[in-house]
């Protein structure tokens, strides 16, 4: 049984302070070994990548077979099952037509001295989406990071996925294929990370990285930060269900599980008005944990990062939700659309009881790359914005520069820097006839 | 005279990729210096904060004197004159202006199955504006940055700037004044930084930190990254004019100064399809060169960074400045209109000729925190949507759970990731009627 805390307790400030502060990851040191294979990647490129790969991955691959090829490709997708194909296209017709509705406008207005003012958008060229290997290779991630760059019209989209000793998962393929990946490369970590930043003989580099991964590749993607655009660095991930009694405690035992059988360090907290029924949700964790498939891993969670929280209310859930910043937040209640105007800060609402997380990692159409350890409170989920990039426009007439630049000259000499000032009056001059 | 370089000529490829990767910055490491500052203000907080202040600013404080009182604020505000002070307010009246347009939409729609998704934008709590003190202390700046601040509705607003010696700007406290700013603390460097991302006895911590520092202040913003929000880590300012022949060529030599004067490695570069206009720039600049202020800090970056690039036509200038993906870009040219939609990668385009990018530093409306070093490839400038955040939304009926769970069932168990599935199953099956 995980934490148990009630907030009319005198203890419980103490306790909520340590979980929101509980550091679940010990990440870690892999920079030195970071930068020396970005180096090593920058030098010598295309041999670099090859080395390493055979190193850490135990695959053989040329600057021929660094990328797989259209047959390759054909080959993995026909093992797929028509009906997890099926399942794939649907996610990603619903994952398309809601970020679809995400693509931001272009404006342009006059203002009253006549000048034209507004802004444009424009796609990132290329971007590259980093798929981890082995266990955590999932399809869903390349529908939720490759969709919204197709959507926002990124011209060139590739992957870069590791196969260990050669193992490949058929529906990655597929659901790059689906998502319209034009290159997906065999290789990974921070080699991968380094070659789509810097580019080598073989893979041109892009403009933006993004999707998740390990030490190395979250090391990785920090230290090409500023080179190319990168995604958030994404921490363990986390759950918070507030559920009133009028629930069945064993759906509300499973969404806290599909949080916990991500990762030993993944969080799930359940907020409840009802202490009984909270306890009633700690039985039916401990009943299908017995039989979970990943119950050491859930188990771990559950007991060292889970609490069950107990609250007067549901106006007091809110307020502790606003301090967790929940990456995904359900709200099992009667009217959840009324408390979902509480809560401030959440990567992910899921409403009502209906409304399992499972469905927003998979087929809901909201992306599922979230906000992790509390960066809600000044962050997003992913989604066609970070695939796109905004040019501020600005139009002056003579007249709209008469009105307002001798502001700017003010300012500028306020600030003693002459020549701003004087790129201004120079014009102002000539309108005044004085410089003719 | 800076390089003049000429697109038909052999050398030119090799001289333009030299020229894009040119290193204008030696950024001193100062990584382990403002680790230990920023450990040392967690652990100790006020104290912390006041005696690094006694010793970078040569400034004693008392966690009572951290912030400016509003008698002190008054007080220097009074001092400022009235013309100033109407610069400002046109300022700050036209940014305003701009950025509400920038306030983002909420979403909610209903999919063919009832399922009701959409999104909803929420702005960041607290932010914390960094303002450097000494030279570089510019009440344009507060105004970039607290304008967007308040207009995305953040509650809690404050700045950090250092009074090194107790020297105080009486234009910036007005411009914080004049924005909304709550709170104005009289430190800075990475102290202050460390103090806003984590709070001390005095200082209560934000969600955001914005603006730009020296390399004390980059580097901790870097580091208090994922705790905190930040904005870009801002590179030296950078100009591209592009221009034709029918340009005063003084005019363009005050442009190309405006940014010249900012640092000694600030960039300035034309591009002309005319060659003796080109020159008769490079003369323009010799000659303004002469009598201006800052004419070394301003002679050394045109010299070292600066560049004169003759083009075939203007159709060549926009596909070399995509390669540039210039911070600012003045488009000089009889249609330039028409030559910005050819633009694909600028964090802001001044077009026309009578649009001298200062404009753009003050009073414009547009942002003046834009992205350097070519990260407008991948980045936009500062706006309101640096201040908010966006949470998803997702709500399910069981019509629509039933259309659409099976598929995220199929792909739950594909990844191995039973509990997901199994959270989708139970539900389906008390549709079904299967576990009532």
């Amino acid at each position: 049984m995980p934490q148990f805390l009630t907030t009319s307790e005198p203890s419980f400030e103490t306790a909520f302070t340590a979980l929101l502060g509980l550091k679940r990851e010990d990440a870690p040191d892999v920079d030195d070994a970071v930068a020396a294979i970005i180096a090593d990647v920058r030098a010598r490129g295309d041999a670099a990548v090859i080395e390493l790969t055979a190193k850490f991955d135990r695959l053989d691959l040329t600057s021929a077979t660094l990328a797989f090829t259209a047959a390759e490709i054909e080959a993995e997708c026909a093992k797929v099952s028509p009906e997890d194909r099926a399942a794939l296209e649907l996610a990603a017709d619903r994952i398309r037509a809601y970020h679809a509705r995400q693509l931001p406008e272009d404006a342009c207005w006059q203002d009253e001295h006549g000048a034209t003012l507004g802004w444009r958008w424009t796609p990132v060229s290329a971007a590259g989406l980093y798929v981890p290997g082995g266990l955590a290779s999932y399809p869903s991630s390349v529908l939720m990071n490759a969709v919204p760059a197709r959507v926002a019209g990124v011209e060139r989209l590739v992957i870069c996925c590791p196969t260990p000793g050669g193992v490949v998962n058929p529906l990655v393929l597929l659901a790059a294929r689906i998502a319209g990946v034009d290159t997906i490369y065999r290789i990974g970590g921070a080699q991968a990370i380094a070659a789509l930043a810097y580019g080598t003989e073989t893979i041109a580099p892009v403009d933006k990285i993004t999707g998740p991964g390990n030490a190395y590749v979250a090391a990785a993607k920090r230290r090409v930060f500023g080179r190319v655009g990168i995604d958030m660095i994404a921490g363990p991930s986390e759950i918070l269900v507030i559920a009133d009694a009028d629930n069945d405690p064993d759906w509300i035992a499973l969404d806290l599980l599909s949080q916990a059988e991500h990762d030993e360090s993944a969080q799930s907290i359940l907020i409840t008005d009802d202490a009984t029924f909270g306890r009633a949700v700690a039985a039916a964790v401990d009943k299908r944990l017995e039989t979970l498939e990943r119950r050491a891993i859930a188990g771990a969670s559950w007991l060292n990062n889970g609490a069950i929280i107990i609250t007067q209310d549901l106006e007091e859930a809110a307020r502790l939700s606003n301090r967790i910043a929940p990456e995904h937040l359900e709200l099992c209640v009667a009217d959840p659309d009324a408390l979902a105007t509480r809560i401030t800060h959440a990567g992910a609402i899921f409403l009502g009881s209906w409304t399992p997380e499972a469905i927003g990692d998979y087929v809901g159409g909201p992306n599922h790359v979230l906000p992790t350890a509390r960066s809600a409170r000044f962050s997003s989920g992913l989604s066609v914005m970070d695939f796109v990039k905004r040019t501020t426009l600005a139009k002056m007439t003579p007249g709209a520069l008469a009105a307002i630049g001798p502001a700017a000259e003010r300012l500028a000499i306020s600030e003693s820097l002459q020549a701003h000032g004087l790129s201004v009056r120079a014009r102002l001059d000539r309108l005044n006839g004085g410089a003719e």
